[in-house]
C-alpha cells in the first residue's frame, strides 16, 4: 500500500530519521518512472533503460563505461576486484569505508591486502601516500591501487580538495599504480566544492557511485571505468551474484534522480550546517561540516540514540562514543527543528 | 517510456525469446503494485513489504525465515557459504547450476571444495551419493552438505520424485550433513508433480527460490531456512554487496507473483510439450520435458541459433552441440507455432 | 640420539608399521650424504644439492626445471594454483589425494572449482573426462586442467595404463587444457609396468613426485615443468610458507633415494602381493594390488587397526569399512610373516 | 661434498655475505647433531626429537605447546589464521613482515583483512593502536588481533621495550583481541635487552620463532601457544603442505641452535654496531643500530649493492633507496673489516 501524503507529513512529524541517507523513500514523480521503464533482460545487456543509465553516467565522469550493481559495496568490491590482483595491495585510509563497512570482503573474497594510512579528519596527504607504495621487484606485496573516499563518511563528509586529488593521481601515475574513488556521495562534493564530475573523473581509473543515498533511488549503485575494465566488472559482477535481470526498474529511478536531485543536495548540506551549528554549544559536533554529514563525539552513543529514539529522533552509532547524523531528500526544515528540539533538550539535561 | 500494448504485440510477432523464463518483462498488474509498495531501508530489516514477502515465502516452505536477494546465485552462494566452511565440501552432481553457471564463486569466495556425482539427465541414486560422503575423523576434506537442483536445468527441467529426495534426505541425517535446494524452478516441479511445497521445504535445510525466472518478476530470489541461519545470511548477504535499500518496489513483484504466477506455470510446460513433440521427428529433443525446458542436441548449436535469431526465434545455445528453448509468461501459443515454424524450416534444411 | 642397530631390529619385532611407506627413517648411507651435503640458501637459489636435485629430477621427466617442496601436497597445490585459476575449475577423480588428503586447499587457498568423476579402482575413461570438460565461451566455469594420480592411493596403488594416460593427453590438447600428474608413487608405476620416467613425463604439464614415500627420504617433493611455470613456483611456494634455507641437507637424502631406492622398490611390490595373497582367502583384499598398497574392506576397520595395533602391527584406517597396508623401506620378509601371522589370526577369530 | 676447512676459509675470504642471517651453514657439531637425530614420522606425531624440540620452545617461552613449521611465513601464517577468522581483521604496523614479506597470503589464503599504523622505526604507540581497534557490534569490520615484530627487521632490528609491550597486552585485553609476536628474531631482543624469553612469552597469544636466522640452523620456526590452538595449527599447516615427515633431522640441528647459539648473538650485535660506526660518518646508517641489522640509505641501493657484490661484499637491496646489512654466525671480526673496507671505498668514491 502506497502511503498517502497526509499520513506520509504525520509520519515525518513522528519520526525525523537521520540515521542516514540511505533511508529515502522514492518520491511520486521517481515511482511514475519506474512505473513506465522500458525494461529487459540485463543479464544479456538487453535492458534499455539501464543501458541509458549506464551510458548517462559513464557520460558525466568522461569515461567509457559504467555498470550497474545492487550496491555501493558491490562497485567497490568490484572495482578492487579489477585493479588489484590476489595477494596484491591497497593503499587506503584506516577509516574507509572499504575497510570499514564491507564486511572484509576485499580480503575474505578478492585476496587483496591491505595497508592503510591514518585517517584524520579525512585529510589526504600525498607524499606520506607516497612513501607507502611499494614497487615491484623487492619482494615485498607490490601496491596496485590506492583508493580514497569522496566525500568521507566516517570523517564527516569531508571533501578532498581537488588540488590534493592532483598530486596523489601524480603520486599514482610515478609508481604506476591505479587510483580508485569510492565515490557513493561524489555528488556531494561537487555540490560542496563546484568541482565538475568530469574533472574527478579524469583522476581516477574507477569510481563507484551511488543512487540510493543523498540522490534518493531506491536501489542501486554504478561503476565507472575504462570499457575493458567494465566488461569484466560484468564476469565480477555475475560472482558476486549481483547480475539482476530487468533492472530498468530500477535504473529509471537513478535516471531520475540524477535529472531531480543532484542540484538540491545544497539544501542538505544547508541542513547539516543548522545541524552542526545548533549543537556545537554542547561540544559534540566533530569538525566543521561540508555536505550532509554531522559527526557527533559522546560520552554514550549507544544510551544517547537510544533516548533519543524514544524521542522520535533517529541517530547513527557509530561506536561507543561516536554518534551521526546525515540529512537528506525526506529531511525538511521542519524536521531539522523537530531533531534539534530533542537533541538539543537531551543534551543540556546530560550537561545539567 | 513503456511500450503501448500495440508496439509490444508487433514486437511479439517479431521476436519469439525463448533463451530463458528470465526474459520476462513484468505486466501491467505486477508495475501497479511496485508502483503503490510501501517500502523502508532493508539493510536496517524496516522495509515492510519485503518482510512480508520473507514471511509468505518462509511459510510457504514451512520454515521460520527467508531472506531476500538480487539473485538466485546469490541466494545459492549465501547457503553453501552458511552450511560448509571453508576447505570443508559439497557434493552435487556435475551439471548442477551451482558449479556450472556461478562464476565459481563457491570456490573462489567460499573456499569450498566440491566433488561431483555424475549428471544423467538429473537423476539422483542417493545410495551412490552416500558412498561418497566422507565421514570426520578420518583425515579426509569432510563432508559438510549435499545440494541439490529441482528442477533440473542442465537436464532439461527434469523434475526429483519426492521419494528421491526423501532417500537423499535420509541419507544426509545418517551422515549429519545438510541438503540445500537449489529451487529457482520448485513451482514448476510443485506443478508439474503436485507436491506442496511445504513438503519440499521439509526436506532441506535451505532453499533458494526465483522470483525473476518461471514467476515472471523482474527481480530477485529468496533464501529460505532457520532463522539463526538466516540472520547469518543477512551478512553473507552484505559481504556479497547484495545488502541493497529499498527493496519494497521489487519485494511487491514478487508478492504479484506468488499470487497469479504460479498456477500458470502449466501452460509453459504445456508448450513446452508442444514444442518438444513438433521438434522430436528431428532427432534433436534431449529427453521428454516435463516442464518449461526442452533441451537440443544440434550438430552446430551456435550456427543453428544464429540462423534462428535471423528469423526472429532466440535459443540459447550451452555448448558446441546443445541448445535450449524454455518457455514463460510471455510466450503464448501464438509464440510457440511462429517458434515451430522456423525452428522446423531450418531443421528440414539441414536434413535436406 | 640415534637407534643403535641392535635396537632397531629389536623394535623392528616388535612393531611392524604398515601404515604407510612415508614412515621409513633414513638408512645410515642416506645420513651420511645428508651430514656431508654442500649447502647454500635456497631462497637465493643457491644452494647447490638442492639445485642439482632440482636438476636431475627435472632431467629424469625430460622437463626443463623442478622445484623442491617441503610435501607432496604442497607439490600439487602450488601445480594446481599455476594451472587454474581461482574461479576456474579442475577435473579429477572423486578420490583423488588432491581433493581428498589435502586438507581443502585447491579450494580455499586457491579458490579453485572442481568437478569429479567417478572413481573406480583408479580406472580413468579419457572418453568421460572429455565429455565433462566445459569449454570457454559458453558461460560455464572453463576447465583449464585435468589432474591424475599415479599410482592411485585410494584405489589401492593401481597403475593406469601408458595407453589410458596417452588417450587422457589427446583429450586435454583437444580441449585446451593443462594435464597434471600427483605423481607422489610414479616411481611404482615405472617399476611395475616398465614405462621410463620420462615417457611420464612427456604426457603432463606438471608432475609432482615424492622422495619421503616409497624412496625413502625424511623429507620432500618436487614439482616438475617449464622453467617459466616453475618461476611462478618459486613464488606460490614462498606464499605458502615453503622457502626453506639450507635445503641441501634434505636434497642430498633425495639424491641418494634417486640412486639407490628406485629399483628395489619391485621387492615392496612382491611384499605387497605375498600380503594379499595370504589374505584374499578371508575375503577382504579390495582388488589385486600391482604396487606397494593392499586395501582392506572390514567390517569395523578402526576395531581391527586397534586389535593388530596391540599385537603390534600397524595398519591405517581410511574410512569405517576402509584399512590400508603398505610395504616399503623398512619392511623385509620377515616382517611380512610376522604381520601376516597377526592379521590372519585376527580375521580367522572373526570367522569363527 | 662438504667443504674443506681450507676452501671454506678462501670462500669467506672471498664473499661477505651480510644479506641476511639466512644464509648461515649448519657447522660440524650442528651437522653431527642431525646425522644422530632419531626420527619418526611426525604427521603422526611420532618423531621424538621434533616432539622434544617442541616441548622445549613451548617452556622457554612459558605456553603450552609449539608446532615445528619449515618457515617462519608459514608459523606466522598459521597464527593468523587461527587468530583472525576470514573477513576479520588484523591490526599490525606498516612495514610488518606479515603484510611485507609472506607475498600476500594473510588476505590471499586467510582472507584476513589488516589495517595498519604507521611504521616510525618500529616504535609502537599502544594508545594508536587502541584507537584503530574495532570493537564488535558496530557493524564494521572487527578487529581480532594485533601484531607486533620483535626484533623488527625492516626498522633496522629495532627492540620493543617491554614497557611497550605491556601496555600493548592492556590494549589487546581491554579491547578483547588477541595479540600475536612475530618473534623471528626475538632471541636478538632477550639479548640486547636482557629480557627472559618467558617473560616475552607471557605477553603473546602465539608466537612465530625462529631456527634459521641469527641461531644457524638450516631450516624450521616453531609457532607456540596453546595446547588447543596448536592443536588447530597442525590442521592448518597441512593445509598450507607444510606436514613434513622426518623431521627430526632438521629439529635436532634447532635442538643445537637453541644450546650453542643464543648467548652467541651478543657478537654478532656487536659486529652490527662496528658496521654501523664505521659508515655513519657517509651519512648512509638510519638510526643506531641495537641488534644486527644495519639498515642504510643509499642513492641507488641497487647500484650501490652491485658494485659491492663485484669486490666480494653481499648487501640486500630492500627499495630503491633502500640497503641492509646483517651480521650473523658466518660472519667474524675478519669479514666485518673485510667488508667495510669495501663499503667505506665505495661510499668515498661517490662522495668525491
Amino acid at each position: 500500500m502506497a502511503e498517502s501524503g497526509a499520513e506520509a507529513v504525520t509520519a515525518e512529524l513522528r519520526t525525523v530519521d537521520l540515521r542516514s541517507d540511505t533511508v529515502t523513500r522514492p518520491s511520486a514523480g521517481m515511482r511514475a518512472a519506474m512505473a513506465d521503464a522500458e525494461v529487459g533482460d540485463d543479464v544479456y545487456g538487453e535492458d534499455p533503460t539501464t543501458n541509458l543509465l549506464q551510458e548517462r553516467v559513464a557520460a558525466l565522469f568522461g569515461h567509457e563505461a559504467a555498470l550497474f550493481t545492487p550496491t555501493g559495496s558491490m562497485a567497490n568490491q568490484i572495482a578492487l576486484q579489477l585493479l588489484v590482483p590476489p595477494a596484491n595491495e591497497i593503499l587506503v585510509d584506516a577509516d574507509a569505508h572499504v575497510v570499514t563497512y564491507e564486511i572484509g570482503a576485499a580480503a575474505a573474497y578478492g585476496g587483496i591486502s591491505s595497508r592503510t594510512w591514518p585517517a584524520k579528519g579525512g585529510a589526504i596527504d600525498p607524499q606520506r601516500v607516497a612513501a607507502m607504495v611499494r614497487p615491484d621487484g623487492y619482494w615485498a606485496v607490490p601496491t596496485r591501487a590506492i583508493a580514497v573516499e569522496q566525500t568521507h563518511n566516517l570523517a564527516g563528509g569531508t571533501v578532498a580538495p581537488l588540488a590534493t586529488l592532483d598530486a596523489l593521481r601524480a603520486v599514482a601515475d610515478g609508481a604506476g599504480v591505479a587510483l580508485h574513488c569510492d565515490g557513493a556521495r561524489i555528488w556531494h562534493a561537487h555540490v560542496a566544492d563546484g568541482v565538475p564530475l568530469d574533472s574527478y573523473g579524469a583522476l581516477f581509473d574507477t569510481l563507484a557511485v551511488c543512487l540510493s543515498k543523498g540522490l534518493g533511488a531506491p536501489v542501486g549503485s554504478l561503476l565507472v571505468g575504462s570499457a575493458e575494465r567494465i566488461a569484466q566488472a560484468r564476469w565480477l559482477r555475475k560472482r558476486l551474484g549481483g547480475g539482476m535481470r530487468q533492472v530498468g526498474v530500477l535504473a529509471a529511478a537513478g535516471l531520475y534522480a540524477l535529472e531531480h536531485h543532484i542540484g538540491r543536495l545544497a539544501e542538505d548540506h544547508a541542513r547539516a550546517a543548522r545541524l552542526a551549528e545548533a549543537l556545537a554549544p554542547y561540544g559534540v559536533v566533530v569538525g566543521e561540516p561540508r555536505t550532509n554529514v554531522v559527526l557527533l563525539d559522546l560520552h554514550d552513543a549507544p544510551g544517547f540514540a537510544a533516548a533519543a529514539r524514544e524521542r522520535g529522533v533517529l541517530v547513527s552509532v557509530l561506536g561507543p562514543r561516536t554518534g551521526r547524523l546525515i540529512t537528506h531528500l525526506d529531511i525538511d526544515d521542519v524536521a531539522v527543528e523537530q531533531a534539534l528540539d530533542v537533541l538539543t533538550s537531551l543534551l543540556e539535561r546530560r550537561a545539567a
